[in-house]
């Protein structure tokens, strides 16, 4: 199973990719943290970031995605640019039909260390440590999305299973089949063309005046 | 000048289109409220709000695009389901070069009643008046993305001449002419291919390890 991680942010947004799965050995395939200049405007901002993820997932072609939770904080302002830039992995996934989980950052290091409220220095020694890596990833923050990685690996298998489960039992046919060939951890799936919206996901809504 | 409005969110969207400029009579093309259902999961629901408000996007060839800002209020869960909806038009006109500005609910009620503290009947009341409409636009809803596409055309035409001005400045020689053709308020502008970032916005971060 191929894992693109995302840790969300405008200033800051960590990419993390590995290869795996529960009860075996975790590889590294990419890791970056991405940066938009401050200065420009924030669509401008997302935009770029939209526009690098996408390349992530055509390059990577993961077969799961798992985003960072986004939690209000005091930065008000600094958790509405974390919230739209999380908003762009979202979206890349469910296009594709990448099955897609959100992990709190408790979650993330006690997944790692053991201890939900684990410090960077210890999620970043643990990441180097399981991953195997000659020296702790470079920038620090880069850990993180790793970390978030191997966390939706150990955590999220199982669940995983359950939802593709629920999903495969949906009326919908055509998306049952593409679950269905969607579940074998190495196929990949042909991104879905956004003229077709998804069976099982409402369509247009009600609502148009004249 | 055709304005693209959207008040965002994840259980309704509005999007209201009006033809109009300062100073001459406002035009109503289209509204709609987008609505998803609750029980899907929210990368599905964002996805399923970008297939739709795209399709706007290429319906309307909007020349401006307005975005009700969003800010915290007391429920959490909510803001941060309205602040990942929020990116969504926003990376929409960013990737089709289109203007764009933010306005926050007291500018929009300010804007269309001349009270920052206006009530809903009272926004209602105007925005039927205001583009000359046989009867309150429905759903109740719908009157809140017209009062954001208003408080555009009243509130952002210098606004947006002032930034266009400052864009225009910038070195990038392929932005710059970009956003000149840009200034012609009918022209149409071919979106932007995501496999070519505009100029002036960073690259691809520093950081990939490995």
């Amino acid at each position: 199973m191929r894992v693109l991680a995302v840790d969300p942010g405008l200033t800051r947004c960590g990419l993390g990719v590995i290869d795996g799965r529960l009860g075996g050995p975790l590889q590294l395939v990419d890791v970056a943290v991405l940066r938009t200049p401050s200065g420009d405007p924030i669509h401008e901002r997302l935009y770029n970031l939209q526009t690098q993820i996408e390349e992530w997932f055509v390059r990577y072609e993961p077969d799961a995605v798992a985003v960072e939770r986004v939690f209000a904080r005091s930065d008000v302002s600094t958790i509405m640019g974390t919230a739209q830039a999380s908003a762009l992995p979202m979206i890349a996934a469910a296009r594709r039909e990448i099955p897609l989980a959100l992990h709190t950052p408790s979650e993330v290091k006690a997944a790692v260390t053991g201890n939900g409220r684990a410090d960077k220095a210890q999620v970043t020694a643990m990441i180097t440590r399981i991953l195997r890596l000659p020296a702790p990833p470079k920038p620090a923050d880069a850990a993180d999305a790793l970390a978030l990685a191997v966390c939706h690996v150990w955590r999220g298998g199982m669940q995983s299973r359950i939802d593709e489960a629920v999903r495969a039992a949906r009326p919908a046919a055509t998306r049952s089949a593409a679950l269905a060939g969607g579940a074998a951890p190495t196929r990949r799936r042909a991104p879905r063309s956004a003229a077709t919206p998804a069976q099982g996901i409402s369509g247009r809504a009600a609502g148009r005046s004249r």
